[in-house]
Parts: C-alpha cells; sequence; structure tokens
C-alpha cells in the first residue's frame, strides 16, 4: 500500500486520546512495570514519544523541505524519555504528549504538502537517503510499534497469572523487536 | 505477579474506550485490511471481542461459581465474529463491545468476589483444571493480545511506505503469535 497522508494525518492525530484512554489512572502496575533490566514501561514509552514530537518528526520534515539531502538529520535521541518523564507523573506526560501532537499536526497540516513535496529527499544518518513521505508514514508506523509495545509490556505482568491460558496469548510469544 | 481483581477491572474497564479513541471513523485502509488470506482486520478483531463478551468470559465465570470443575466449558467460538459483524459498521461493533463489557463488569462487580471464590476450579475442555482467578487474568490479558494484534495489523499496511525505517519498527518484525 502506497502512503497517504490524509491516512497517516488521521492515525497521528488518534494516538493521544488512545492512550489517554488506555492508561490514564490505571494502577501502576500497569504503567510503571516493565519487562525487566533496560526495558521500558508504559510509562517510559510516553516519555519517548514526547521527545520525539520535540526533536524528531517535523525538525526532520523541516531539514527536508529546506535543506534536502545536503545536510543529515540529528540522530534521534534514544534516551530523551530520561529527560522528558524526570519529576512528572503520567498524567501529565499524557497531556503534553497530546499537546504537543496537536500543534505539530497543525504544522504538518498549515504546510500544505503537494505529491511532489512528498517526494523530497533527506539524508538520515544511518539509513542514507530516506523520501519526506517515508519519513512520514513512519512518524504512524512508529506510533503502532509503541502501542504494540505498550500491550505486550503490560500482557508480561499476567504472564504467571494467567495459568494455562499463557500458550493461547499471542501477546506473550511476542519477545520484542526493539531496533538495534 | 499475582493476579489482582482491581487491577484487572481497571484495565477491563479501559479497552473499549481505547480501541474507540483509536479505530472510529479511521480511513477503511486502517481498520477493513489485513495481513492476508485467512487473516483478521481490526474491524474483526472487534466482532471477535464482542463474540468473548456474549459466549466467554462471563458465562464461563459462572459456569465456575456453579458448576465447579464436573462441567466442562463450551469451547469458545472462533468464528463467533462472523455472525457478530454482518452488516454492521465498525462505529456499531465498536458500540456493541463498549454496552457488552459495561454490562459485564457490572455484573462482575455485583459478585463481590472474595479471594477463596478466585481459587474455585473450573474445568477447560482442552487445558484442564484452571481458576477463576486465571480467567479473570485471561480476560484481561485477551484484550491486550486483541490491541497487540491491531497495532500490528495497522503497521503492516505501511510495510512498504515506511521504506528504509522498517528495520527499526519492531511492530514490523513480529509475524503474529495466534493460539493454535
Amino acid at each position: 500500500m502506497e502512503h497517504n497522508l490524509d491516512h497517516t494525518l488521521s492515525l497521528l492525530a488518534r494516538t493521544p486520546a488512545a492512550l489517554n484512554a488506555l492508561l490514564r489512572d490505571l494502577p501502576e502496575t500497569w504503567t510503571l512495570r516493565n519487562e525487566g533490566e533496560n526495558t521500558w514501561s508504559p510509562f517510559v514509552v510516553v516519555g519517548h514519544l514526547i521527545s520525539g514530537e520535540r526533536t524528531d518528526w517535523m525538525p526532520r520534515a523541516r531539514m527536508i523541505l529546506q535543506f534536502g539531502d545536503s545536510r543529515p538529520f540529528e540522530p534521534f535521541d534514544r534516551l530523551g524519555h530520561v529527560r522528558e518523564t524526570q519529576g512528572k507523573s503520567l498524567g501529565q506526560l499524557l497531556d503534553e504528549f497530546a499537546g504537543l501532537r496537536l500543534a505539530n499536526l497543525r504544522e504538518l497540516r498549515a504546510l500544505n504538502l503537494r505529491p511532489e513535496d512528498l517526494k523530497r529527499r533527506g539524508q538520515h544518518p544511518s539509513l542514507g537517503t530516506v523520501t519526506l513521505s517515508q519519513l512520514l508514514a513512519t512518524w504512524a508506523a512508529h506510533d503502532l510499534t509503541h502501542l504494540h509495545q505498550i500491550s505486550r509490556v503490560m500482557a508480561h505482568q499476567y504472564r504467571e497469572a494467567v495459568g494455562p491460558w499463557s500458550r493461547y496469548l499471542g501477546v506473550l510469544q511476542c519477545h520484542g523487536h526493539s531496533a538495534p
């Protein structure tokens, strides 16, 4: 399937409300536990999404439109969530994510991107040449990868509690597929 | 982690709103496409969740409380979604799921289950002896397995669109882990 900007916008606009409905005021058992050492809880994932809103998606889109592939993107700060989450509650993070996403989508819509703009190229520091279209599709798929992760991390907390049903629950067979 | 009924109820109560926020009025590209022959779209998954509300979770809980392990559960009808989805829109399914879940949780709360009730045993047609506690924990984990599936099915639609980023997106490395 080809990338469709309207479909991307539809999905990006819904993620904050979906995470809010799923996570707000849930017991911390679900939101603060992770899958073991050096893994992320849902709380940390929301911090990571905030970090992406600030430093990744729209800044990279602007770089492509301004500089094309003449300058590589800043590498994505995969520890940006540490700064974003310090001293905050999950409720604050959910609000912050929703606000940043709303502002970013407003800016993206205001660009009135035409099909030829979506073909413009940028330089990824390790992947090489990418297009604006691929960047925006990745933004949406990145939301889904973290929804996939959150559901897996939460299910992990009930691995023992479900008893013999564990073999029927696909999410408990998923061992994560993080980026290198 | 042990099973905690309050934590289970908290999660079960949120799933309908989370799916509603994610899926309602999304373009059909996201909601009606699947991962290929004999796989499920998000639309079908919501039908399957409705079928579980009607015929699986609370009926099995009632059987455990009434008959213990003297009578096996009815096998879960994994094609129940066909009947549930016929001629309906996704919006109708989301409403129906929310209504059924609300009624089921009301009934579950009204049972005022004590710790000793949660230890009561039932007979699963293929897994053998299970407890009421395991059944209720599985109900919650089953929501998560299908949220995990929905995010994977949706991300699959952008497998090509993300270009070289596909290797960084964990959800695109997940090949599903359905029950046999």
